[in-house]
């Protein structure tokens, strides 16, 4: 019986070569260039994937969460960074988390340094969250005041280590190709090392940079005078990576969503899925005019083919997706068949699925499952 | 201790008073009415929340999936429709809930209803799926032939008892008002009357009309000549359905995520806080000249007080959300203070934050966890 003949409902696929490969792709580019490599595992969110880093050398890890963090130390992991501006209702739970690991921590103001201080029993890692145009969050890199003052508070406590400057370059996300995301990366480095160099003027010296964010890792060749890397989406990479950012090629993929066909309308060249909001999670990428919620693959073998040219998830409600795609593929669907659905955004879809299924019929958990 | 103290991580907060009162208001309506009220539960997704309708009469439900149909059959439904395509794929599963519960299925294909008959060893009411505007699925209104078509296969067979035709006027939730909703509502009730009549006229008579979603059921006054109502989101209602629909007041929303603040970007006028896509969902909503994905809300003794004008949820990353907010407001906003997100769509944040808070602290689950 082949691996489609058993799906019945939405099920996230995983191939598990191509993870390990990307895995490995990453792995070495950090060695080459002599960077720590700190894998975020937000993406996969799986103990058992979590293992398949540890051939490559990897012993530190990013979560973004507490709750993410306490799983993969139960799995045995020693080294990890909260890349997350430190929540200060969670303080005793990082302290008992600082016991047994060793823990980094964000911040990006004062008043979090020092609750942090006041609450912590044990020794932290503090890095300071610098926004370095992304606009998320983080000390502005033009404020470097702000950035003085978190780090004097830092370096004044007892408890935390002021370990160096952080940012994620999600702005990256917006560009398309290896030189649009290399101009974003490069401008995001020389910013915060703008700051760092401002900081040691202030007698503020030895700090570390840590970067990362997959469009820039998969494209970028010169990571430039950086400490550390911390991508995540690299692992399973997705829709947006491939078709939006152009970060990967086709088969870099690891994962994909296999969904039953339950209905077809010719008339307006579109099929609906068993597999909506609640199975890919409703984020989008830009898909030449069109936002979409995901690429439209055919099974091939064991394993999805590559996505048909013009083909998209135009919309998603609790449990149908929408397809549309060219009449002379559409022709050939039937209700009934399987198509995979490779999703705009592979972390939210692995939040919302909780397990995979590797394509020799294996399950996977994730820490939510 | 209150309730806002002990939270120290985003949790779903439910108003289990407002809840009751939104059951009651519907479930009256269509007493007075005369309709058969057929509540879909894929929105509140929770066993114990499912008892809260039983005193006001409620027999029949419905569901969005097989899965979903099966948990409130082991909470002890006895009448349930699955109002999705069905999925071929899973007709054993369906057969072995048809033998003990009675099950309602969607079909708009005659391969549909031949698979089933095929499959099935248990009787099953079968309702003809139309689209009378929506176009997410079901036979286009004015394809009166295609849906004789699949009358004629249904009342061929032997397990299946054709019942009536079933729309979800989807395309409400793109007005705003009881006027314009009033307008797409009769819309839709006429058309798919036009198709009944139709079908009548080939001979195929003795068709039930079910209709229903939201908007038109809190708005519309007079829901005319159908048999069965089946909205679902008014049990908790959201910020969509109080900001951009209108079909609710603020006191009615029994539902919202409480999140702690992380960060303050006071030159921008911006929040940050613990709570993201996978705490929320990325489903948006229409806030003025915005795209929002939750209103903000500030504690009020043991609730949460009406949202702050002008105040929204303006983007999401996977723990991330940043709220907008006026000078004035957020100069109220400490680190570690909490705030209340009305979520865009309950639906979606009920689904993937898998249980609930109620205001007196007790936890009340839903079929995922």
């Amino acid at each position: 019986m082949s691996l489609f003949d058993e799906i019945v409902q939405p099920t996230l696929l995983l191939d598990e070569a191509a993870a390990r490969a990307n895995i490995a792709r990453a792995a070495g580019k950090a060695k080459r260039l002599g960077l720590r490599f700190r894998p975020h595992f937000k993406t996969h969110q799986s103990a058992e994937m979590g293992e398949w880093f540890r051939p490559e050398g990897v012993k530190a890890i990013t979560a973004s969460s507490l709750e993410m963090a306490e799983y993969f130390a139960a799995a045995g992991w020693k080294d990890i960074t909260i890349a997350f501006p430190a929540n200060v209702r969670q303080i005793p739970q990082m302290d008992a988390l600082a016991e047994r690991v060793s823990l980094g921590l964000l911040a990006e103001s004062v008043e979090t340094v020092e609750a942090l201080e006041k609450g912590l029993q044990h020794g932290a890692d503090l890095w300071i969250k610098v926004d370095v145009g992304g606009h998320r969050t983080g000390v502005d890199w033009t404020q470097v005041e702000q950035a003085a003052a978190v780090a004097r508070a830092a370096r004044a406590g007892r408890h935390l280590r002021l370990r160096g400057l952080l940012t994620h370059a999600g702005h990256t996300y917006a560009e398309r190709g290896g030189a649009a995301v290399r101009q974003v990366y490069d401008e995001s480095v020389a910013r915060i090392l703008s700051v760092r160099q401002a900081l040691a003027g202030l007698g503020l010296g030895d700090l570390e940079i840590s970067v990362g964010d997959t469009p820039s890792v998969s494209l970028v060749e010169d990571l430039g005078p950086v400490n550390e890397i911390r991508p995540g989406n690299f692992v399973l990479y997705d829709a947006m990576q491939l078709a939006q950012i152009e970060a990967c090629r086709a088969e870099d993929v690891a994962a994909a969503l296999a969904c039953p066909v339950v209905a077809l309308h010719p008339q307006r060249s579109e099929a609906v899925i068993y597999g909506g909001a609640i199975h890919l999670s409703k984020d989008t990428f830009q898909y030449g005019e069109a936002r979409a919620f995901g690429l439209v693959c055919l099974p091939e073998g064991e394993r999805w083919g590559a996505p048909l040219a013009g083909a998209y998830v135009r919309g998603l409600s609790q449990e149908h997706g929408i397809l549309r795609m060219d009449a002379e593929d559409l022709s050939r669907l039937r209700v009934g068949d399987v198509v995979c659905i490779l999703p705009a955004h592979s972390c939210l879809t692995v939040q919302v699925m909780r397990r995979y299924r590797t394509l020799d019929g294996r399950w996977v958990d994730t820490l939510n499952h």
